[in-house]
């Protein structure tokens, strides 16, 4: 290992104090031994620790999907969202499943599902009709959507290939995000992250929020956010240190967007970065790596094709590659 | 009128001011056009202008449900967000509709809907399973609850009882509450509002406001955030002056509760403040009125029975004698 230079060794060693920090502050999650089981028991029904040989199977990927939320006050009354519908993550882990992936689904609850992209905002008032005592109908135009939701979404987690985890706050993702990453450390390589989850940059300390409702008739609200510590750079090093790690970068200013995406692949150590803009992002995203720029595209010749469509195939083709280059 | 003294005209001018530059800084509703027609519609379709006689019908209430949001960037990533599960909102919807009157549900998007309240968190992937090609089961346990809320609710919308009115920021929440305010003014005091929604308090005025996404990395985040005007004083004075308005009062310290839902009641005039604790809300809530506070619990003695519905037989009774003495 190459010797450090004083500022480097000084910015890690305030990062991981501010990771102490951080973890020392969160409310311990309520459910951590369910999570624990449902991991367990999820891992050993697919035996990824056993090589399938045929180079596709045998590969797990961790999809997070949705925004964090940063609670304002103890007892949650007000809390900062962070704008994320899921689409992304839910669309990419149909790809993945495809692909022949087990896929672990860490998604907001409330967010896309995956096979349910193409329903209504309410599926559950919208597209069901009540007929008689023992029958209720399908509504047109959404019985094929409606049927293809149900029968994929159940093939899948019933086959045992699709585990949902839902989180609300920063507080959960982040302990569940090292929960199963630690989990999924014993394979190495074959192992994926695929974070796109909109995940809080800012957030109010535990200790230091308001236990009661924030009062307002006393003028404006000033707030003031510590930095959520980058858990990209610990992901990499010590939870999963071999596994093969995307991330993602969202700006609104297209001319900020590759140099961010750059700056982020360099200082996390992330083998890929997704770098997209707002307004274009169900169009086009740019695969940032340290060798090249891939724009990848939709492709709008084809009725009902989305860009997670050919992103996931690149990213499973780069996947392959770093598992060989792991192994060899 | 009463003359009024100096500090009052003052806080008047200035209440104004906040109210005239609140909706000159919001970004103008998408959709108004299309929700003056779907009111206009409801309205004509209840022939809520015709006096029906029985005492009980004739009469409407627009209950607002769900949390508002505050963007923090214009275009909007990240926001600020007000707990608010639509619980109350639903169930009280339910008991109005039970009781005669025609509803317009103004409520958050994404939040408890009437007739959906004892079904799973995910209903649509929860309660059904494929079972062929042409036909979808309901799983147990899930099918009388199923069964209810599709048939419970198309049988309201169909009728015309029931008009569902979504929003999300604090923007579109209270451009639709005038809207809706202003088409119920000439029902005089036989509509109602019952107000359960949770608005948010503090807003960033939208030219102020960052247009892109605001940038990590450079230390805490400090925001500053302004007071939204407190609309319940023009909705009462202005957009429905006769109209029977009922708001919430929700807090986290029960030592205060009390105190603040007097202030409310004295200082937007509203006729009831019902005041509920962030923990006990579903067990008990207090109808403040000028006369008296009644304490209005949930019958724990019959299973199903929740704290919404003598809340709502008391409002009904306290309209009833509101249109009385307003007629009289």
């Amino acid at each position: 290992m190459a010797a450090k230079n004083g500022s480097e060794a000084a910015e890690e060693h305030t990062s991981s104090a501010e990771i102490r920090s951080f973890f020392d502050s969160a409310p311990p999650l309520k459910n951590s031994l369910e999570i624990t089981d449902k991991l367990k028991e999820f891992l050993d029904k697919n035996s990824l620790s056993a090589d399938a040989g045929d180079g596709r199977a045998n590969r797990i990927v961790c999809v997070t999907s949705g925004g964090t939320t940063v609670p304002l006050e103890q007892r949650c009354v007000r809390y900062i969202d962070n704008f994320a519908s899921g689409h992304r993550g839910a669309a990419s882990t149909e790809y993945f499943l495809k692909a022949g992936y087990v896929v672990i689904f860490l998604y907001r609850r409330g967010t896309c599902q995956p096979y349910c992209r193409s329903l209504p905002a309410d599926p559950f008032l919208e597209c069901f009709e009540f007929i008689d005592e023992s029958h209720i109908k399908v509504r047109e135009p959404h019985s094929e959507a409606v049927k293809m939701a149900i029968s994929d979404h159940q093939n899948v987690v019933e086959k045992g290939q699709l585990l949902k985890l839902p989180f609300t706050t920063i507080f959960e993702y982040l302990q569940m995000l090292q929960m199963v990453a630690t989990s999924l450390r014993g394979l190495g390589p074959h192992a994926m992250f695929y974070l796109a989850a909109a995940v809080s940059d800012f957030y109010v300390p535990w200790k230091s929020m308001a236990e009661h409702k924030i009062q307002s008739g006393s003028g404006p609200l000033d707030m003031s956010l510590v930095q959520v510590p980058k858990m990209l750079a610990v992901l990499r090093k010590e939870w999963a240190p071999f596994a093969y790690c995307i991330s993602f970068k969202l700006e609104t200013d297209k001319n900020i967007l590759l140099k961010k995406a750059d700056m982020a692949l360099s200082k996390y150590k992330m083998h890929v970065v997704v770098a997209n803009e707002l307004s274009t992002r169900n169009e086009e995203v740019v695969v940032v790596t340290g060798d090249e720029k891939v724009s990848v595209c939709r492709d709008k010749t084809q009725v009902g094709c989305d860009v997670e469509d050919p992103l996931i195939k690149l990213l499973v083709e780069k996947h392959a590659i770093h598992i060989v280059d792991s192994c060899s």
